[in-house]
């Protein structure tokens, strides 16, 4: 559980239990030896990560102070999020839903929130078929500024408004701290897009906020630029964080993005968090979202992000690539046979 | 089934009992009127792909020839591999063993035939846990000239011989005309390396041999340029093609390559012909062998290619991402269960 | 320079003397014809970029109203900033600097600033090369939570205090709108880095701050994408914008990233705005930085952003690439005869 | 020049005069220690290049042989074609043309070899423009089975016959065994694909071959690699290889390909081949071949591979990025002003 002398980089193991006072007191141990400390607590876990340049501090000190369980060299530059911060699989909780856990969770919903009757229908159909997140873009973040941009905090209302009559909770996406600060008001989970997945500030604020976190993968982010993402919202103290990754930008043209499945299984190696995947980006294509989705089942992913709309032809945003309540429905009962060929629930 | 006009891309459909006589009127009359014509004959199928920039042919001249059942204008630029050539899955048989129908096939064992102990107990351990085709590479494409570059003849004799030994087909990678020669004379069927995918000489090679062909996907091949290269063993005749995919290039380093799982039912949409996976060299890890060879199937892959050696610590080419006889019972094991969640048989 | 009849995208030249009510006049016929129209004024043009799918407005309407020049249909979805606004190559000017002229301006200095002494080295070193923009970091968008995040508003006292004294003008990184705030204090020109190309509140912040933009190149952003991000700056009525080629994320990783020199006469052709390449982010290699600034100049580049430091060793960030004094004193007299030999000055 | 023992990688520095016992002996010594050991003279250096786990040979026994000037530890996969084996840059002469040295050398032609009118008019057009080797294909490599193949041996003598009359060298694509035998009866240089890049068996037979040999980089080759390809050609002792860049395959889609252009300066490091570049084929698009012309040589590039076709509009493949004789006129002046600018000659 730990070496003669803590190297460089460590991983601080605290009870959880722990009082403020000998948190207090190991953080200042290591800042006063030159490291930078950060901590989180959550999903059953109480962790300090620690990295530095400063002279190294002897870990048999670190680990006769009160509270701390042991002290672990990091190998790797994340720490908060690494698997080795111990504890088992993370279970996120949002509104009431389990991530993480034996049950297989979908997230559906439009891309866009678009219409009272729209929110109501997709709610209704996503309900039906199993789903317990219902998600909803209402600020949109559009390569073109002529693109429709999003109801906002109207958009919002209709969100939560259409999840409460079926009793979903919900995740919508945020894009900088003001839309940060309207989300809060309403939805259990807040979400930062793939463009934003590197827009530190964002990172750190939604951190802050405390509010569970679906983490999605940038465009051309490694595994390691991803986990170290993740590592910024823990940082701040959140634990609440669910990866979800939604395809790499490739030279193959003939699907949106290239849905990186075997991230998955190597994800969940390197780090305790839940990941989720999201076929419906990666793919943009309709008929790719069903196989796409079992297959994510099997690589062992917790959860799936699916678009779903009432009438995809007159979809606002990702018509090509929403489901129908008929498709969706189709997809949900498969993933359930799947679930349950890999020893999960769904 | 047909235009009043044939286009510049035209599939013409014949009956599967048409005579000689019969085909070669329809060839004359697409030549002379401009046009490349090339045809593919198996797999349940008998076809026409005609395309050129000579003059249109007028489709109900073309359909009033005795054999022809229709006239389809192509909308891709390969036309014999396609899915509109009619005739539902392409089932290729390879050594009495069926890919392509409800069967998941697995093809499993060393990425290097290296001794007769090693290929026996390769075998053994292989056909115990269910696979139906044992591969074994005796010709190696190595990035180095002072890399082990294979035991070529000897080497398929031990491939051969081990297999008889347990009843199983068999498989090897060819690299040029004097290999192929050779593999001609043991192997149930040939691969086509990822380096070679656009290797045209190859594969028309190939094409003429008429033996069953396991087609690699290109490292940076789009899925146009992949069944581009089986529209070149097509052409030649061969309908028995089974495409590969193994991994894409991408900026991703912490898997060895990208599996573009999309791809499969992508391209199933696309081709009748069957498409399985090869999950070692796509990840180069052994830990991920297994999730994605479940993904792999929910994704709706018709077999899997993996790399099975009897003690992957001493194999002389890709150790790290071979599995052991015990890693790879358990694999099939779990394979079992999924496939019969999307409804096949393992 | 018009049809008949306005398609669902255009672009309106106005006469750069046009009245406020005039603009508006335009403006409130375009929206009150379903068009989302956005307007950007300055380095010699005053155009105004409309997208929608209202009904169409004839153009002659249009043309015939005060202040038009022109109604041009756009075939790009970047208006604003497309070569087709007319009026040739913008000239940017920065702190009395002028970009995209004859001239070829070179902007040099560290990564970070780190002391009073390393930017009065840097800002007297780049000076003496010939250098007219002094560069330095205060709010550094770190991968890790746990690296050096930059001295902020004390960084950008020192990096003008050291910039007033040798007569050059500055360019910093914003992160956030705090950050740009800050900035806007101190500096001539702000930078959005490569990992906030698509931060589009950011953008538009900047956009509506006025001050000359330096935008980054995403990693994996298309060109089109990057024009896109300086369409939503310019449609804040921002017309100071300079973009900047930095390297994008490819399977080749000899190099920190692939410099796409291509991209330099490619947007050139595509848009009238000033284009810069960064060598060292690009190439992550003190010895590509030399000969990938002749070749950015000699493909075409209005300027080129180096990093100089005054002891790349001792850097706190991206030594590898810095250059010394000496070393960039160098190259900017060996860019000086690529600069005469293809018709520029530097 | 020697550590006291020699490493599991060398190279082995031999006298020029070396005679072929001196040579043998020491290859003896070296496979008879258990290492892979292969040998390449020409370009001004005769080097063995030595890789293995067989048990170390002491260095001062080798150095002790006749012949042997020193033995150097190698640091990178590739030995016979690096940096580190010595001799400063290479120049290899083909038809009388050196490249490598002070003057850039350019190749140009058409893509295809079409017809004797063509093929003049290309002759005359580039031998006024200063190019010295005329390159036509005559076996194409086609991405369809149902594109124009090349006129094979018909063509290759009408790129000699047109080639002579203007006292240009020459040099064209292999495509196999055959192709090659064909290929040295009539050309000075043979080029190899970037499809055939990794086609080892072709790599061997051009090194058997001793003809001068352009040597295309991959579409998605690392820069390692490419030169291991080299070694290929140069572990069968051929020293004539000449390094082609011309793009690589990445996301960015509004180019052909993303020209790699630091890989010159990169590749000229790590070894002491000629480095050319292709700026048709990478950029795809007649207007950026001028640009990166000029930017490929102040980057250092040893000389150019252009397309030039009397009329780009009539040309069976790649017409538009073939230049007029205008055109390429043109930019051959620019190039001569920038290849003077960065101490060369053109």
């Amino acid at each position: 559980m730990s070496s003669d002398q803590a190297g460089k980089n460590m991983i601080v193991l605290m009870d959880t239990g722990s009082s403020r006072d000998q948190l207090e007191a190991v953080m200042e141990r290591l800042v006063s030896s030159g490291f930078q400390a950060r901590m989180m607590r959550g999903a059953g876990r109480f962790v300090i990560g620690a990295s530095g340049d400063g002279e190294a501090v002897p870990s048999p000190d670190l680990e006769g102070m009160p509270g701390v369980i042991g002290v672990i060299p990091a190998t790797r530059p994340y720490k908060l999020v690494s698997r080795e911060a111990g504890g088992g699989n993370s279970v996120v909780e949002a509104g009431g839903v389990e991530i993480g856990g034996c049950r297989i969770v979908i997230m559906a919903g439009p891309c866009a929130v678009e219409t009272p009757e729209q929110m109501h229908a997709a709610a209704r159909a996503v309900s039906l078929a199993g789903a317990k997140i219902l998600r909803g873009g209402a600020f949109k973040p559009r390569t073109s500024p002529y693109s429709f941009q999003g109801l906002e905090e109207e958009g919002l209302k209709l969100l939560t408004g259409a999840a409460r009559e079926y009793g979903l909770a919900t995740v919508t996406e945020v894009v900088d701290l003001p839309s940060l600060d309207i989300a809060l008001k309403y939805v259990d989970m807040v979400q930062i897009g793939a463009r934003n997945m590197q827009n530190f500030r964002l990172l750190q604020a939604v951190g802050r906020a405390g509010r569970p976190v679906l983490l999605k993968r940038g465009l051309s982010a490694t595994v390691e630029e991803w986990l170290m993402a993740a590592e910024y919202i823990a940082s701040e103290g959140n634990a609440g964080i669910v990866l979800c990754e939604r395809g790499i930008r490739t030279f193959e043209t003939s699907t949106r993005n290239t849905l990186d499945l075997s991230a998955v299984p190597l994800v969940k190696g390197l780090s305790h968090l839940p990941v989720v995947v999201d076929p419906s980006h990666a793919t943009g294509m309709r008929g790719l979202v069903g196989p796409m989705s079992l297959a994510a089942v099997a690589a062992g992913a917790d959860g799936l992000l699916i678009e779903v709309h009432p009438d995809p032809r007159k979809a606002l945003c990702d018509g090509p690539q929403s489901l129908s309540p008929e498709e969706f429905q189709k997809v949900a009962v498969e993933l359930r046979a799947v679930a349950v060929a890999v020893g999960r629930a769904a």
